[in-house]
């Protein structure tokens, strides 16, 4: 059974460049975690404002782990969260692991 | 640019179990497609009674190829979705890939 996030930001136009840049940078380094399982950031025809991110860790301890890293501190918390008008966060369980 | 399919099953909890293990065997078949990236079925502790199910395909003709397989027809059409309560779906592109 693994652990996922699935997040929902939104943004405003002038800033979602930015945000994405950080996104990208959090995506590729969170991927090289011991724990994570895939970090997929999504946009939707319908919805382009909104980023979606699906992120999949081997378990709960993992997605902490995730949290707590200098690159999360960074990239997330410190540059793109500020820059957000939104920002939901669902948290599920594989039924069948990839 | 992967393309990816979000879906939200609610079924009745008499049917729960067989939906389940229809969607079991549809991920497993999935998974072996050549264009599927994750095929991902989870539920949130929030919402049990909510299948949630995450597929990323390397573009959107490998998700019609899957749409089109065999083992769509038997487990999803022929099996799961008539058990279905509720069926959603909502279609992205990655923005930066796996």
């Amino acid at each position: 059974m693994t652990f996922i996030c699935s997040a929902r930001w939104t943004t405003t136009p002038d800033a979602r460049d930015r945000v994405l840049d950080a996104l990208m940078s959090l995506a590729a380094a969170s991927r090289q975690e011991p724990g994570n399982l895939a970090y997929v950031v999504h946009v939707s025809d319908e919805d382009p404002g909104v980023l979606q991110i699906f992120e999949n860790y081997v378990d709960e301890a993992a997605f902490d782990a995730h949290v707590a890293s200098e690159h999360f501190q960074r990239w997330a918390v410190r540059e793109a969260i500020p820059l957000l008008v939104t920002r939901e966060r669902a948290f599920s369980r594989s039924v069948d692991a990839v």
